[in-house]
């Protein structure tokens, strides 16, 4: 059997370990890169799965976040608080269509799931998406506000941006909801 | 809510990202990570399924893959053709324990999770192995036999070391069977 098409796909995704994020590692020796946060997005999935009430299909969570950011490695990183990111929509899903469609028939499942956690409808994609904010979240925390101060962030613009995590999950949203506060006491957030 | 068991194991396996494996990234430019090795695997079980007729819970296969990794956190990266490999299983059973009892009810069944996967008796952890291997087998191809030729590894070495994949998955160990001749005649693994 000729696996060709697999492996290109799987050799070209391995791009994916060179997309610098903005936030850092946990221990802030180092930017993470799209495939690490990834991983670590997965894991809170699984772990935070049990406060989360609805039921969901988490194979299709995790696949999900497994492949959300594969699509940067044709149109970069774009920054939660950047003011392109509205503007980005269309360039992101070209970039998902040129790098899913290599993989032929499962690629598109993963296009269609890529659209699905990007539209953040879906009971799987508002999960998934919890995640893609508390890990940037928790690593700004730990890392004393890295990546918020060198972009010039302020409380608000964190709430604005996140708040719709207090419908889908109004227990881990009340946890954010703390971090956060703790983050301005400290002096890691502008109030 | 308090979530702080939680949140200190995920910066806890966070090292995971510092544990450097002894293959490299496809386009041979650094070593890769043991978070970024469960990235890969977990998409490459994604792809691969339709090739395997085995009924699976893919879950589970899924799951195994993000943490199998964990333990070296603690006990570090044992390279697969080193002769410690057979001695190590004690000491990184320690450390799966001592790392995953962190979490509580949820770190027992990944410590269930991470023993079935070592034991390689069921389907899952079957199915889940032969990524584990396939990935480095396709870094050596890619970098030209970096690993292999660092540590001096001979093709009877590695088919003895893989070939339990010829009964999970006939099909896939075909095509590594043909990976490793084209890898000899091109000079990147030793006859």
């Amino acid at each position: 059997m000729d696996f060709r098409k697999e492996i290109d796909f799987i050799v070209e995704i391995d791009k994916v370990k060179q997309i610098l994020r903005q936030t850092r590692l946990f221990n802030n020796s180092r930017d993470e890169n799209d495939a690490e946060h990834s991983w670590t997005v997965c894991i809170m999935a699984l772990i935070f799965k049990k406060h989360y009430s609805a039921n969901i299909d988490i194979t299709k969570v995790l696949t999900m976040l497994l492949i959300h950011d594969i699509p940067e490695i044709y149109c970069g990183d774009t920054f939660l608080y950047s003011k392109q990111r509205e503007f980005s929509f269309e360039k992101e899903e070209k970039a998902a269509k040129d790098i899913f469609m290599k993989l032929g028939e499962m690629g598109e499942y993963f296009f269609g799931l890529w659209r699905e956690f990007e539209e953040r409808k879906t009971a799987e994609a508002k999960f998934a998406s919890v995640f893609d904010r508390l890990e940037p979240l928790l690593q700004n925390y730990k890392t004393k506000g890295h990546a918020w101060k060198k972009h010039g962030i302020k409380k608000a613009t964190v709430i604005e941006a996140n708040k719709h995590i207090s419908e889908t999950s109004p227990i881990i949203w009340e946890f954010i909801l703390s971090l956060i506060d703790e983050c301005v006491e400290k002096g890691y957030l502008e109030e």
